[in-house]
């Protein structure tokens, strides 16, 4: 196939982690080609300034973000912008016809209240949000290949509901005792400098942040509680680990029947997830490393039950960077074009 | 005080981490002094040669293990060794007369069944074990006074232990729902090389094991029924991280009081540890970093309530190595010497 | 291309580090088939056992080492195993037809009794070992294209030459002047447990080992002295570094004509590497990052000179389990199948 | 000895890692104590609110920078600030009686100019430059005991002139052979966030910096030029090592006199160093490690001598930010007060 044929599309936010992950997964997809990259800051430079390593792959510069041009230029639209960004351009990005697909947390919540309550901002763009769809595939597969906007998860929520959703979705569970102890590694708190994620500071070392309050608790519930068919309350701690990429999310939540044993479980997880191929449930007794995901889309699941107290305990690890944020948003993008969600995406990391 | 006054006290067991950081603390102990360093396949050789960055302040050699010429020459014996040695070597030691201080699992706990069941050995010392005390000094620091045989706790038990003992002893929460989701460095997998612990393995990576059954489990459950006055069980789970030394506890519960929050809490902690001078509470809304522990005796306290989950969250960081087994050895020893439990334990951590 | 147009190859000595780079290489080569997997103590366990996080990608079994059914198998095989087993095995193998790629010692040494003062093996195979091409395709590019067998070089001797050999090829300096100052990753000491490769022992530190004397050097000076057509001694030190993969040499020499600048060297390594896709020349002012070639076969170059002491300093960095191993192993084979040497070979890393 | 016999000091710029390493060292110190923290950006903030893990231990407040105050209640001050700073305040402050350790590269320079040119910054205090001594004890010992003001040497040219001085002062090497190949950990690069400082960008892998440029050479040359008596120009290329503390200085020279070996240099490294208790002379082989001098005021350094190539190798390792920084200015504070240069500085580490 020639690159004529390949589906043009744009990067807006293209210095920070996110974008450098989507430039680089686009070097490799058989289909798409990066047609604009898009920076405010680092606009005017070329992409090779901020990341020399791709140097010799990316000669692209960084250009202006200039809506008119994006749309006439792209078939899709990456968005990895803080959050509050991507609600002023997707509506005029759309209106265009361009599909959107954003990374941050603007179009995530099917209810903006939700949103301004636990982001701060206010939203004028409610019509458009209406018809965002939730890109977690594993999930709303189906509604995602019809979509033209969507807002693809944060990564522990990625995380956190590879783990919970067939526990929720089946009601094996307690609602009310569900746990998520989540891990990241620093990626995750983005490339612009704070002193908390210095080397220095977070190396060696390991501790929670946000406890009972981070943002990314409401965007769990939300899902938890769409699947259970009831409103959910999630317990959710985020850890910052001394490690660059990866998310482990170990959850725990209380069975209904206590006669249920680590068999049943991994016969339920395989079922929901037979026709998810980046799923990888893991045998009884063996547990994710998050190394393990590394530069790859994938999820790895491991399930225990515990008799004794009667929980299951169910740990996910993803790359943070990929499942958790641009790998899965161009497995949404294969979706809305119609094609294999594996398409073009990193099946196996190299070890160590 | 000139060194004859000093206290000689031996170390069995020395070519581990155990052994070395009891070494390296005794350098420093204003009233200790090293009489005795014993090994099995390390004796024979200079310490140094095992450590050869003490070699200008530690010039001993390791002797054989010989339990006579080691009660001749010591008052007090910490025992580093694997498990189920220890119960061969106490009894004798005691008979001799020197105090015994355990650092593996054989005298921590009160029922022997419960230590044959997790640790696969039988026993036949249960007269001598019945004197053992469990030595955390926070929760018997009266009966480690007048103890002769302590065993000390592992460094999981300790740092979840530290969390969870205000909760049961003032039966703040539904003892059913007490969850511990601990974090550890590598260190505490011991020098003796295994692949898992390979930096090329561990490195970069996170992940659970023993999960649902590690043998810390029913040490930890001991003495939270203990401290309930009832049977408790309590999900342990332990997580292998990317650093060297330290681990964090993060303690999950309901509280019975859905009226309570963080400052009470607080008050709470503050009131139970108020005579225990290695515990470090946090202020409201700082949470420790493990980091903050390091090479010192101290375990840093913070705690969380959630008023939407009902639930409190505790996190304590120690140094695995120090509060979490060799300094807290000292502690106890210091204990049943009659001294300050303070005296000559490192009580601030270099930073960063 | 259906799989039997593949060229089916076998791996021996599949559990390593080593091994298991080529398992992961090769399921994304797209002309090239894993036909056996051969091991000796892990003989009859299935390669998942090994490396979980593959077993969703290979499922075969590890064999036991048979010549015969590897060469019935095969046409070309990689051996992967310690120094002093390919000798054993080559001269087998190649009289039944196979191509032969040692990743070992083995067959690096034109002279082997260079090879025995150094490794301290005695060998009776001299006829077949005359036979073996160093393995390094930016040097012998052609003779690889035709070798039966391949002596593939260690990872600092690549990352080491390929600083140093526009150096010496040109006369470009004072040859008794060249230092490597070499630093490594963990991983290069391999998967066999040893204390100094524990994350508790290497992170957080940095030390030299083998000074003056490590087997490397007398590889990196047998290709010096024939690219400089006379013997050559190069000081070569290597440096155990915190982290997983990866090998930086800093290249230390001085010029023979004081007046060349950093263009000049920047313009002379250009023109050597012309036809090398995988070596990256970075820009004068930049430096490499290892991380940069993490999992690719790539190498990048920076060049400095020092107008003041008139010294250039090159730096490059690989991934020393790629570039330095297992990659070009691969490079290599792609030669001799007569395909392009960029091949089903990873080009750019994730970043971070 | 009670507080009031202690002699007071203040610490100038205590927000940087600088700061926090005085004012811990401080606490320990049995002839010191902390009678002022000055800041610019961090006045009027308790201390724990920068550092909440030394909250129990230090209560003090920040204050804003005022000299009058300082030198009314200070004996010495120790100035932790930017380059540029410190030789606004030196003058008042000495004016005023106050002893002056600066840590910045203000005092380190007996020619100004050479600091002008490699610093960009203008100076107008020759006068008070001229009575400042050069920071190293172990070779201006007693110049420092007469001293009022005191430049501290960079944790680099610490790190190297311990490994150079004795070949030198000896004149055991050709001068033009001297290259130094440093690895320091991130910390060196202080507290203000930097993208490279990042532990995302800067674990899991390597670079070198400022190649052929770095600011520390001229401060390594002027002492290396006053050791030999003639001008000297030494090769120093730093890196960037993924972890927080430590250097290594792995230092190359070609000896004079080629029959020299490793017991030779052994010796003569023994004699220059007998007075210096600080510094720890490895046996042959050994080699240091920095993690043995992590939270330490020690200098490991091992020696080798390669007799194929006729040069000396020697390896020096300290903790950046004690021996190469803090550690060091306490150590001539005490010299300054005709104290044993070890008093009240740490002098084993923990490990691992």
């Amino acid at each position: 196939m020639g690159d004529l044929e390949r589906v043009p599309v744009g990067v807006i936010g293209a210095s920070g982690y996110g974008g450098v992950q989507l430039v680089r997964l686009l070097t490799d997809h058989p289909k798409l080609e990066l047609a604009y990259l898009g920076g405010d800051s680092s606009a005017g430079q070329e992409y090779s300034s901020l990341y020399p390593h791709l140097g010799h792959q990316v000669q692209q510069m960084i250009e202006p973000i200039d809506l008119e041009k994006i749309a006439d230029r792209c078939q899709a639209v990456f968005l990895s912008l803080p959050n509050g960004l991507a609600c002023k351009m997707a509506p005029t990005l759309l209106e265009k016809g361009c599909k959107v697909l954003d990374l941050s947390a603007d179009y995530r919540f099917s209810d903006l209240d939700t949103y301004t309550h636990w982001y701060g901002l206010e939203r004028d763009d409610r019509e458009v949000a209406e018809t965002a769809v939730y890109g977690l595939p594993e999930l709303y597969r189906d509604r995602i290949a019809e979509a033209q906007l969507v807002g693809c998860p944060g990564c522990y929520p990625t995380a956190s509901l590879m783990a919970l959703s067939p526990l929720f979705k089946q009601g094996l569970v307690l609602t009310e005792t569900a746990i998520v102890d989540a891990k990241s590694g620093t990626s995750g708190g983005g490339r612009q400098p704070k002193t908390g994620l210095l080397l220095a500071e977070a190396d060696n070392s390991l501790g929670a942040y946000s406890v009972a309050g981070h943002r990314h608790t409401p965007e769990i519930e939300q899902i938890c509680s769409d699947l259970a068919g009831h409103e959910v309350l999630v317990q959710f701690t985020p850890h910052l680990i001394p490690m660059v990429r990866g998310i482990l999310a170990t959850v725990y939540a209380t069975l209904r029947d206590p006669g249920l044993v680590r068999e049943d479980l991994l016969t339920i997880y395989g079922a929901f997830y037979r026709n998810s191929p980046w799923v990888k449930l893991l045998p009884g007794g063996v547990y994710p490393q998050t190394k393990w995901a590394w530069g790859t889309n994938l999820c790895y699941i491991g399930v225990e039950v515990d008799p004794r107290t009667n929980r299951v305990i169910v740990m996910s690890a993803i790359d943070n960077l990929m499942k958790g944020q641009a790998g899965q948003a161009i497995q949404c993008l294969n979706l809305m074009m119609g094609w294999e969600e594996t398409l073009g995406l990193p099946k196996l990391s190299f070890y160590p």
